[in-house]
């Protein structure tokens, strides 16, 4: 199957330059869906998993489905303010300007197994708040997997001692 | 299972006076996250379902596994200007002033059999909002879902004319 068949250009989204990559058509069709999800655990070769980290908000999509698919817990990691415990904070860099992640405290236990997931991987600024955020809980972080890689904004750089991979490249 | 267990009451979250229903816990926990899927899927009682919408944020957790269940595609109903493509937008009254919900244009066929999920059903303000954005595309809601409902704010009111179920009420 053709994955990137389901994945729709948006041009100027959310501003003027961006060619936006929307997985809305991928997720409206439950075989794309399937085979998508079947594609992502392939990436981790039966690795085990014991949390499964998505980021705000469409990097929740896939890591639900994947922790339900590797029998681990679920953990979002949110903008701030919307967790309601106990929460860590990392800022990132925006293009303009400064925004931050934050984990619950209680989210992964010290040596606890974790993939991270997100839906695009760009810049990298987020996926690595994302890891330095599991890192000061204590979590082993085995891969930071992506749908899809926008590769001329080497984001990849930005996670330098990760297990980084994604489905497509673009 | 009791899965009141896994919902952790919050004092005074998002503001002074709210007892907030963290269900992260229960994210947490791969046990309890089937079982609950289980229960919500039983509330269809074998309905056939095309779409399962889910509303940001938390309303994606439950609502991605729902569709991945039911073999249905998946939509998002999310915040204003999150949506890359073409929207049909319905406000919503707060507390204090209005919101507003979006849906995209194609995610819904005229016809087709939808299921709406939320984690939490309160007023009911966002799951009407959400039934207007699906009954405007032509679908035809099968039932509104939720992990579980604020039995005193009466959000069932808001929703009279939909089928509406919640594993736990409060």
């Amino acid at each position: 199957m053709n994955l990137s068949k389901y994945i729709r250009n948006i041009e100027d989204f959310p501003k003027a330059g961006v060619r936006f990559k929307d997985i809305t058509p991928l997720l409206a069709n439950p075989d794309a869906t399937v085979y998508c999800l079947q594609q992502l655990v392939a990436l981790l070769e039966d690795e085990k998993i014991d949390k499964v980290v998505g980021i705000e908000s469409r990097g929740f999509f896939f890591a639900t489905l994947l922790a339900k698919e590797l029998k681990a817990g679920f953990v979002p990691i949110r903008k701030p303010g919307k967790l309601p415990f106990n929460t860590l904070k990392e800022p990132y860099e925006l293009e303009y300007g400064m925004d931050a992640l934050e984990i619950h405290e209680d989210a992964i236990k010290k040596g606890e197994r974790v993939l991270l997931h997100d839906d695009v991987l760009a810049t990298g600024g987020t996926a690595r708040a994302a890891c330095k955020l599991i890192e000061n809980l204590g979590g082993e972080i085995v891969q930071c997997n992506f749908l899809l890689e926008i590769a001329f904004l080497k984001g990849v750089q930005k996670l330098k001692n990760q297990n980084v991979k994604s489905l497509l490249k673009y």
